[in-house]
Protein backbone atom coordinates (compact mmCIF):
# COMPACT_ATOMS: atom_id res chain seq x y z
CA UNK A 1 0.00 0.00 0.00
CA UNK A 2 1.48 2.78 -0.87
CA UNK A 3 -0.28 5.45 1.25
CA UNK A 4 -0.31 6.05 4.88
CA UNK A 5 -3.00 7.01 7.56
CA UNK A 6 -2.30 8.59 10.73
CA UNK A 7 -4.24 7.78 14.06
CA UNK A 8 -7.22 8.90 13.33
CA UNK A 9 -7.52 6.88 9.47
CA UNK A 10 -6.55 9.71 7.61
CA UNK A 11 -4.64 9.46 4.38
CA UNK A 12 -1.40 10.88 4.62
CA UNK A 13 -0.24 12.72 1.92
CA UNK A 14 3.17 13.81 1.56
CA UNK A 15 4.91 15.89 4.07
CA UNK A 16 2.95 13.93 6.35
CA UNK A 17 -0.51 15.74 5.18
CA UNK A 18 -3.69 14.50 6.14
CA UNK A 19 -6.99 14.35 3.71
CA UNK A 20 -8.10 17.27 5.76
CA UNK A 21 -5.43 19.22 5.62
CA UNK A 22 -5.11 19.07 1.95
CA UNK A 23 -8.88 19.83 1.53
CA UNK A 24 -8.08 22.89 3.35
CA UNK A 25 -4.98 23.95 1.26
CA UNK A 26 -7.62 23.73 -1.64
CA UNK A 27 -9.83 26.08 -0.13
CA UNK A 28 -7.16 28.58 0.68
CA UNK A 29 -5.89 28.20 -2.75
CA UNK A 30 -9.07 29.34 -3.76
CA UNK A 31 -9.49 32.29 -1.33
CA UNK A 32 -6.36 33.71 -2.63
CA UNK A 33 -7.15 33.36 -5.56
CA UNK A 34 -10.25 35.55 -5.05
CA UNK A 35 -8.01 37.94 -3.22
CA UNK A 36 -5.49 38.74 -6.06
CA UNK A 37 -8.53 39.54 -8.33
CA UNK A 38 -9.32 42.18 -5.97
CA UNK A 39 -5.86 43.52 -5.85
CA UNK A 40 -5.06 42.69 -2.82
CA UNK A 41 -1.13 41.91 -1.68
CA UNK A 42 -1.15 40.45 1.49
CA UNK A 43 -3.31 39.19 3.98
CA UNK A 44 -3.10 37.91 7.99
CA UNK A 45 -4.29 34.26 9.05
CA UNK A 46 -6.87 35.56 11.53
CA UNK A 47 -8.32 37.46 8.01
CA UNK A 48 -8.32 34.13 6.01
CA UNK A 49 -9.75 32.09 9.19
CA UNK A 50 -12.60 34.23 9.12
CA UNK A 51 -13.81 33.51 5.13
CA UNK A 52 -12.70 29.86 5.60
CA UNK A 53 -14.64 28.50 8.70
CA UNK A 54 -11.07 27.43 10.59
CA UNK A 55 -8.79 29.19 13.29
CA UNK A 56 -5.75 31.55 12.74
CA UNK A 57 -3.92 28.46 14.13
CA UNK A 58 -4.89 25.78 12.03
CA UNK A 59 -4.21 27.71 8.87
CA UNK A 60 -0.69 28.46 10.22
CA UNK A 61 -0.15 24.62 10.81
CA UNK A 62 -1.60 23.75 7.32
CA UNK A 63 0.87 26.52 5.68
CA UNK A 64 4.00 25.38 7.31
CA UNK A 65 3.12 21.69 6.33
CA UNK A 66 3.93 22.99 2.92
CA UNK A 67 7.36 25.21 4.01
CA UNK A 68 5.30 28.54 4.13
CA UNK A 69 5.82 31.02 6.76
CA UNK A 70 3.65 34.25 7.31
CA UNK A 71 5.31 37.85 8.81
CA UNK A 72 3.93 38.78 12.15
CA UNK A 73 3.45 42.66 10.44
CA UNK A 74 3.01 41.71 6.86
CA UNK A 75 0.82 38.42 7.24
CA UNK A 76 1.12 35.99 3.83
CA UNK A 77 2.19 37.30 0.41
CA UNK A 78 -0.78 36.40 -1.65
CA UNK A 79 0.51 35.50 -5.10
CA UNK A 80 3.50 33.94 -3.28
CA UNK A 81 1.33 31.76 -1.08
CA UNK A 82 -1.07 30.68 -3.97
CA UNK A 83 1.48 29.99 -6.23
CA UNK A 84 3.23 27.69 -3.51
CA UNK A 85 -0.35 25.95 -2.89
CA UNK A 86 -0.83 25.27 -6.55
CA UNK A 87 2.41 23.88 -6.93
CA UNK A 88 2.14 20.93 -3.75
CA UNK A 89 -1.36 20.48 -5.14
CA UNK A 90 -0.93 19.97 -8.98
CA UNK A 91 1.35 18.26 -11.67
CA UNK A 92 1.82 19.20 -14.94
CA UNK A 93 -1.09 17.32 -17.02
CA UNK A 94 -4.42 16.65 -15.43
CA UNK A 95 -5.15 13.21 -14.06
CA UNK A 96 -7.71 11.18 -16.37
CA UNK A 97 -10.28 9.93 -14.85
CA UNK A 98 -13.43 7.37 -15.98
CA UNK A 99 -16.37 8.70 -14.66
CA UNK A 100 -19.66 6.12 -13.93
CA UNK A 101 -23.16 7.06 -14.08
CA UNK A 102 -24.56 10.03 -16.23
CA UNK A 103 -27.72 10.48 -14.10
CA UNK A 104 -27.99 14.32 -11.80
CA UNK A 105 -24.81 13.61 -9.77
CA UNK A 106 -22.58 12.53 -13.04
CA UNK A 107 -23.74 14.95 -15.13
CA UNK A 108 -23.25 18.03 -12.28
CA UNK A 109 -19.81 16.34 -12.01
CA UNK A 110 -19.05 16.48 -15.63
CA UNK A 111 -19.96 20.15 -15.59
CA UNK A 112 -17.83 21.01 -12.72
CA UNK A 113 -14.72 19.27 -14.10
CA UNK A 114 -15.06 20.45 -17.94
CA UNK A 115 -12.52 22.82 -18.01
CA UNK A 116 -12.02 24.38 -14.75
CA UNK A 117 -9.94 21.44 -12.55
CA UNK A 118 -6.38 21.67 -13.49
CA UNK A 119 -5.62 19.26 -12.06
CA UNK A 120 -8.09 16.30 -13.08
CA UNK A 121 -9.92 15.73 -16.31
CA UNK A 122 -12.67 13.01 -16.93
CA UNK A 123 -12.04 11.72 -20.33
CA UNK A 124 -14.52 8.56 -20.41
CA UNK A 125 -18.33 8.24 -19.05
CA UNK A 126 -20.13 5.18 -19.17
CA UNK A 127 -23.92 4.18 -18.52
CA UNK A 128 -26.34 1.90 -19.61
CA UNK A 129 -28.93 4.36 -20.55
CA UNK A 130 -28.51 4.76 -23.95
CA UNK A 131 -30.39 8.21 -24.39
CA UNK A 132 -27.80 9.45 -21.72
CA UNK A 133 -24.49 8.04 -23.85
CA UNK A 134 -25.68 9.34 -27.47
CA UNK A 135 -23.58 12.22 -27.47
CA UNK A 136 -20.75 13.69 -25.69
CA UNK A 137 -21.34 15.79 -22.94
CA UNK A 138 -19.54 18.89 -22.11
CA UNK A 139 -17.14 17.10 -24.55
CA UNK A 140 -16.73 14.11 -22.68
CA UNK A 141 -17.20 10.76 -24.59
CA UNK A 142 -19.98 8.55 -23.16
CA UNK A 143 -19.77 4.90 -24.12
CA UNK A 144 -22.19 2.24 -22.60
CA UNK A 145 -21.03 0.93 -19.66
CA UNK A 146 -20.70 -3.04 -21.21
CA UNK A 147 -17.50 -1.22 -22.44
CA UNK A 148 -15.96 0.11 -19.51
CA UNK A 149 -13.33 -2.06 -18.90
CA UNK A 150 -11.91 -2.09 -22.58
CA UNK A 151 -11.96 1.76 -22.71
CA UNK A 152 -10.58 1.74 -19.39
CA UNK A 153 -7.55 -1.07 -19.50
CA UNK A 154 -6.99 0.57 -23.07
CA UNK A 155 -6.41 4.48 -22.30
CA UNK A 156 -4.40 3.19 -19.28
CA UNK A 157 -6.77 5.39 -16.89
CA UNK A 158 -6.14 4.67 -12.85
CA UNK A 159 -8.84 6.64 -11.82
CA UNK A 160 -12.52 6.10 -11.26
CA UNK A 161 -15.61 8.21 -10.27
CA UNK A 162 -18.52 6.56 -9.09
CA UNK A 163 -22.13 8.18 -9.60
CA UNK A 164 -24.41 4.88 -9.99
CA UNK A 165 -27.09 3.86 -7.78
CA UNK A 166 -25.55 2.42 -4.49
CA UNK A 167 -27.19 -1.51 -5.31
CA UNK A 168 -25.10 -1.23 -8.79
CA UNK A 169 -21.73 0.37 -7.00
CA UNK A 170 -19.95 -2.97 -5.37
CA UNK A 171 -20.19 -4.85 -8.83
CA UNK A 172 -18.87 -1.69 -10.85
CA UNK A 173 -16.32 -0.93 -8.48
CA UNK A 174 -15.43 -3.88 -9.20
CA UNK A 175 -15.28 -4.10 -12.33
CA UNK A 176 -12.73 -0.96 -12.47
CA UNK A 177 -10.66 -2.49 -10.45
CA UNK A 178 -9.68 -5.81 -12.57
CA UNK A 179 -9.50 -3.14 -15.40
CA UNK A 180 -6.76 -1.30 -13.67
CA UNK A 181 -7.96 1.40 -11.65
CA UNK A 182 -6.51 2.35 -8.24
CA UNK A 183 -8.17 5.60 -7.50
CA UNK A 184 -12.05 5.67 -6.44
CA UNK A 185 -14.27 8.54 -5.73
CA UNK A 186 -17.48 7.34 -4.71
CA UNK A 187 -20.42 8.77 -4.72
CA UNK A 188 -22.68 6.46 -4.67
CA UNK A 189 -24.76 5.72 -1.31
CA UNK A 190 -22.90 2.62 -0.37
CA UNK A 191 -19.58 1.79 1.54
CA UNK A 192 -17.54 -0.27 -0.88
CA UNK A 193 -15.24 -3.15 -0.36
CA UNK A 194 -11.73 -2.49 -1.88
CA UNK A 195 -8.55 -4.31 -1.83
CA UNK A 196 -5.76 -2.84 -0.01
CA UNK A 197 -3.73 -1.15 -2.47
CA UNK A 198 -6.13 1.06 -3.54
CA UNK A 199 -7.28 4.70 -2.65
CA UNK A 200 -10.84 5.55 -2.09
CA UNK A 201 -12.85 8.55 -0.62
CA UNK A 202 -16.38 8.67 -0.57
CA UNK A 203 -18.55 11.68 -0.72
CA UNK A 204 -21.96 10.77 0.63
CA UNK A 205 -24.49 13.32 0.22
CA UNK A 206 -26.49 11.92 2.36
CA UNK A 207 -24.64 12.29 5.69
CA UNK A 208 -24.29 15.76 4.70
CA UNK A 209 -28.13 15.98 4.45
CA UNK A 210 -28.36 14.60 7.94
CA UNK A 211 -25.73 16.80 9.31
CA UNK A 212 -27.15 19.79 7.87
CA UNK A 213 -30.57 18.92 9.66
CA UNK A 214 -28.98 18.17 12.66
CA UNK A 215 -27.38 21.20 13.28
CA UNK A 216 -30.14 23.46 11.99
CA UNK A 217 -32.54 21.26 14.94
CA UNK A 218 -30.45 22.77 17.20
CA UNK A 219 -29.57 26.24 16.18
CA UNK A 220 -33.32 26.64 15.52
CA UNK A 221 -34.67 25.59 19.01
CA UNK A 222 -31.57 26.61 21.39
CA UNK A 223 -32.40 30.52 22.45
CA UNK A 224 -31.04 33.10 21.04
CA UNK B 1 -25.16 32.98 18.23
CA UNK B 2 -26.69 29.76 19.64
CA UNK B 3 -23.58 27.53 17.99
CA UNK B 4 -20.44 27.35 19.50
CA UNK B 5 -16.87 26.41 18.10
CA UNK B 6 -13.87 24.74 19.51
CA UNK B 7 -10.25 25.58 18.55
CA UNK B 8 -10.06 24.06 15.13
CA UNK B 9 -13.00 26.19 14.39
CA UNK B 10 -15.88 22.97 14.30
CA UNK B 11 -19.39 23.78 15.38
CA UNK B 12 -19.87 22.07 18.67
CA UNK B 13 -23.23 20.01 18.93
CA UNK B 14 -24.95 18.85 22.40
CA UNK B 15 -21.88 17.49 24.42
CA UNK B 16 -19.30 19.29 22.67
CA UNK B 17 -19.67 16.81 19.46
CA UNK B 18 -17.34 18.18 16.92
CA UNK B 19 -18.90 18.72 13.34
CA UNK B 20 -16.75 15.64 12.61
CA UNK B 21 -18.13 13.78 14.77
CA UNK B 22 -21.78 14.01 14.04
CA UNK B 23 -20.67 13.18 10.63
CA UNK B 24 -19.17 9.66 11.60
CA UNK B 25 -22.09 8.84 14.45
CA UNK B 26 -24.58 9.33 10.91
CA UNK B 27 -22.18 6.89 8.92
CA UNK B 28 -21.72 4.20 11.87
CA UNK B 29 -25.53 4.13 12.22
CA UNK B 30 -25.70 3.11 8.76
CA UNK B 31 -23.30 0.50 9.27
CA UNK B 32 -25.35 -0.25 12.38
CA UNK B 33 -28.57 -0.81 10.33
CA UNK B 34 -26.53 -2.63 7.86
CA UNK B 35 -25.10 -5.13 10.22
CA UNK B 36 -29.02 -5.88 12.22
CA UNK B 37 -30.34 -6.33 8.84
CA UNK B 38 -27.95 -9.39 8.33
CA UNK B 39 -28.38 -10.82 11.41
CA UNK B 40 -25.42 -9.46 13.52
CA UNK B 41 -25.89 -8.69 17.39
CA UNK B 42 -22.37 -6.80 18.75
CA UNK B 43 -19.70 -5.48 16.93
CA UNK B 44 -16.06 -4.38 18.07
CA UNK B 45 -14.79 -1.09 17.46
CA UNK B 46 -12.19 -2.83 15.50
CA UNK B 47 -14.45 -4.54 13.23
CA UNK B 48 -16.69 -0.85 12.67
CA UNK B 49 -13.26 1.12 12.11
CA UNK B 50 -12.32 -1.15 9.61
CA UNK B 51 -15.54 -0.77 7.65
CA UNK B 52 -15.75 3.13 8.19
CA UNK B 53 -12.64 4.24 7.33
CA UNK B 54 -11.67 5.47 10.89
CA UNK B 55 -9.54 4.21 14.12
CA UNK B 56 -10.86 2.00 17.17
CA UNK B 57 -9.69 4.44 18.88
CA UNK B 58 -12.02 6.94 17.50
CA UNK B 59 -15.21 5.43 16.94
CA UNK B 60 -14.95 4.57 21.18
CA UNK B 61 -14.15 8.30 21.62
CA UNK B 62 -17.39 9.36 19.45
CA UNK B 63 -19.67 6.79 21.51
CA UNK B 64 -18.63 8.00 24.84
CA UNK B 65 -19.59 11.30 23.79
CA UNK B 66 -23.20 9.84 23.52
CA UNK B 67 -22.84 7.94 26.60
CA UNK B 68 -22.02 4.47 24.88
CA UNK B 69 -19.34 2.41 26.37
CA UNK B 70 -18.36 -1.19 24.51
CA UNK B 71 -17.95 -4.08 26.61
CA UNK B 72 -14.45 -5.43 26.42
CA UNK B 73 -15.08 -8.95 25.52
CA UNK B 74 -18.68 -8.53 23.71
CA UNK B 75 -18.31 -5.27 21.81
CA UNK B 76 -21.26 -2.83 21.72
CA UNK B 77 -24.94 -4.57 20.83
CA UNK B 78 -25.66 -3.46 17.58
CA UNK B 79 -29.62 -2.61 17.80
CA UNK B 80 -29.04 -1.19 21.13
CA UNK B 81 -26.12 1.06 19.80
CA UNK B 82 -28.34 1.98 16.42
CA UNK B 83 -31.06 3.47 18.80
CA UNK B 84 -29.17 5.53 20.68
CA UNK B 85 -27.77 7.28 17.83
CA UNK B 86 -30.63 7.72 15.93
CA UNK B 87 -32.43 8.86 19.46
CA UNK B 88 -29.58 11.23 19.35
CA UNK B 89 -29.78 12.82 15.78
CA UNK B 90 -33.18 13.12 15.14
CA UNK B 91 -36.31 14.52 16.35
CA UNK B 92 -39.47 13.66 16.47
CA UNK B 93 -40.29 15.56 12.81
CA UNK B 94 -38.44 16.05 9.67
CA UNK B 95 -36.74 19.45 9.60
CA UNK B 96 -38.70 21.34 6.66
CA UNK B 97 -36.21 22.71 4.45
CA UNK B 98 -36.43 25.08 1.33
CA UNK B 99 -34.10 24.02 -1.90
CA UNK B 100 -33.55 26.89 -4.14
CA UNK B 101 -31.43 25.57 -8.01
CA UNK B 102 -33.14 22.46 -9.85
CA UNK B 103 -30.21 22.39 -11.68
CA UNK B 104 -28.81 18.33 -11.87
CA UNK B 105 -27.27 19.05 -8.40
CA UNK B 106 -30.45 20.12 -7.12
CA UNK B 107 -32.44 17.23 -8.88
CA UNK B 108 -30.20 15.34 -7.35
CA UNK B 109 -30.67 16.27 -3.50
CA UNK B 110 -34.13 16.43 -4.58
CA UNK B 111 -34.19 12.28 -5.27
CA UNK B 112 -31.62 12.03 -2.48
CA UNK B 113 -33.97 13.44 0.30
CA UNK B 114 -37.45 12.00 -0.81
CA UNK B 115 -38.77 9.83 1.75
CA UNK B 116 -35.15 8.38 2.81
CA UNK B 117 -34.42 10.87 5.29
CA UNK B 118 -35.80 10.46 8.63
CA UNK B 119 -34.59 14.26 9.83
CA UNK B 120 -34.83 16.47 6.92
CA UNK B 121 -37.51 16.91 4.55
CA UNK B 122 -37.62 19.53 1.44
CA UNK B 123 -40.75 20.91 0.92
CA UNK B 124 -40.67 23.81 -1.55
CA UNK B 125 -38.06 24.19 -4.18
CA UNK B 126 -37.42 27.32 -6.33
CA UNK B 127 -35.68 28.04 -9.95
CA UNK B 128 -36.20 30.47 -12.17
CA UNK B 129 -36.20 28.36 -14.93
CA UNK B 130 -39.94 27.79 -15.64
CA UNK B 131 -39.71 24.29 -17.30
CA UNK B 132 -37.91 23.05 -14.16
CA UNK B 133 -41.01 24.00 -11.99
CA UNK B 134 -43.86 23.19 -13.96
CA UNK B 135 -44.51 20.13 -12.07
CA UNK B 136 -43.72 18.45 -8.95
CA UNK B 137 -40.57 16.86 -8.19
CA UNK B 138 -40.58 13.41 -6.09
CA UNK B 139 -43.55 14.90 -4.62
CA UNK B 140 -42.10 18.47 -3.69
CA UNK B 141 -43.75 21.80 -4.86
CA UNK B 142 -41.56 23.88 -7.44
CA UNK B 143 -42.07 27.76 -7.31
CA UNK B 144 -40.76 30.66 -9.48
CA UNK B 145 -37.87 31.95 -7.27
CA UNK B 146 -39.61 34.83 -7.21
CA UNK B 147 -41.97 33.59 -4.73
CA UNK B 148 -39.07 32.50 -2.57
CA UNK B 149 -38.81 35.09 -0.04
CA UNK B 150 -42.92 34.62 0.52
CA UNK B 151 -43.25 30.84 0.64
CA UNK B 152 -40.58 30.35 3.14
CA UNK B 153 -41.72 32.96 5.11
CA UNK B 154 -45.51 31.62 5.13
CA UNK B 155 -44.20 28.26 5.95
CA UNK B 156 -42.05 29.55 8.33
CA UNK B 157 -38.97 27.49 6.83
CA UNK B 158 -36.19 28.25 8.58
CA UNK B 159 -33.42 25.74 6.48
CA UNK B 160 -32.34 26.23 3.10
CA UNK B 161 -30.60 24.64 0.45
CA UNK B 162 -28.17 26.16 -1.61
CA UNK B 163 -27.98 24.38 -5.41
CA UNK B 164 -27.31 27.65 -7.76
CA UNK B 165 -24.64 28.73 -9.69
CA UNK B 166 -21.99 30.34 -7.61
CA UNK B 167 -22.36 33.54 -9.34
CA UNK B 168 -25.84 34.14 -7.58
CA UNK B 169 -25.29 32.11 -4.18
CA UNK B 170 -24.78 35.63 -2.36
CA UNK B 171 -28.09 37.35 -3.68
CA UNK B 172 -29.93 34.36 -3.01
CA UNK B 173 -28.98 33.54 0.37
CA UNK B 174 -29.65 37.08 1.95
CA UNK B 175 -33.00 37.10 0.26
CA UNK B 176 -32.87 33.45 2.57
CA UNK B 177 -31.74 35.13 5.22
CA UNK B 178 -34.02 38.12 4.94
CA UNK B 179 -36.75 35.81 5.07
CA UNK B 180 -35.67 33.85 8.04
CA UNK B 181 -33.41 31.06 7.49
CA UNK B 182 -30.82 30.88 9.85
CA UNK B 183 -28.99 27.11 8.73
CA UNK B 184 -27.88 26.95 5.23
CA UNK B 185 -26.28 23.90 3.56
CA UNK B 186 -24.22 25.59 0.29
CA UNK B 187 -23.84 23.43 -2.17
CA UNK B 188 -22.54 26.54 -4.90
CA UNK B 189 -18.76 27.09 -5.51
CA UNK B 190 -18.73 30.42 -4.00
CA UNK B 191 -18.06 31.11 -0.07
CA UNK B 192 -20.56 33.17 1.83
CA UNK B 193 -20.71 36.47 3.73
CA UNK B 194 -23.76 35.02 6.44
CA UNK B 195 -24.70 36.66 9.55
CA UNK B 196 -23.36 35.48 13.03
CA UNK B 197 -26.43 34.17 14.51
CA UNK B 198 -26.81 31.73 10.87
CA UNK B 199 -25.59 27.70 10.88
CA UNK B 200 -23.85 27.53 7.38
CA UNK B 201 -22.35 24.07 5.61
CA UNK B 202 -21.00 23.90 2.65
CA UNK B 203 -20.79 20.90 0.49
CA UNK B 204 -17.95 22.05 -2.14
CA UNK B 205 -18.07 19.09 -5.15
CA UNK B 206 -15.02 20.90 -6.58
CA UNK B 207 -12.36 20.30 -3.71
CA UNK B 208 -13.97 16.45 -3.40
CA UNK B 209 -12.46 16.30 -7.05
CA UNK B 210 -9.31 18.21 -6.43
CA UNK B 211 -8.68 16.24 -3.67
CA UNK B 212 -9.26 12.85 -4.98
CA UNK B 213 -6.86 14.53 -7.78
CA UNK B 214 -4.14 14.99 -5.84
CA UNK B 215 -4.17 11.27 -3.78
CA UNK B 216 -4.80 9.44 -6.71
CA UNK B 217 -1.74 11.25 -8.36
CA UNK B 218 0.51 10.75 -5.53
CA UNK B 219 -1.02 6.89 -4.96
CA UNK B 220 -0.56 6.29 -8.67
CA UNK B 221 2.90 7.20 -9.12
CA UNK B 222 4.30 5.97 -5.61
CA UNK B 223 6.33 3.04 -5.85
CA UNK B 224 4.25 -0.14 -4.92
Amino acid sequence: MSLTRNHKGHILAGGGLSEPSVSRLIIYKRLLLELAKKGTHSVFSHQMARRVNTSPEQIRRDLMGIGSDGRPTRGYQVLELEKRISTFLESARPEPAALVGLGNVGRALLAYAAGRLPSLRITAAFDINPVRISHPIYGCPCHHARDMARVVRENGITAGILAVPGSAAQAVANELFAAGVRNLLNFADARLQVPAEVFVDHVDIGVSLEKFAYFARRNSSAPE
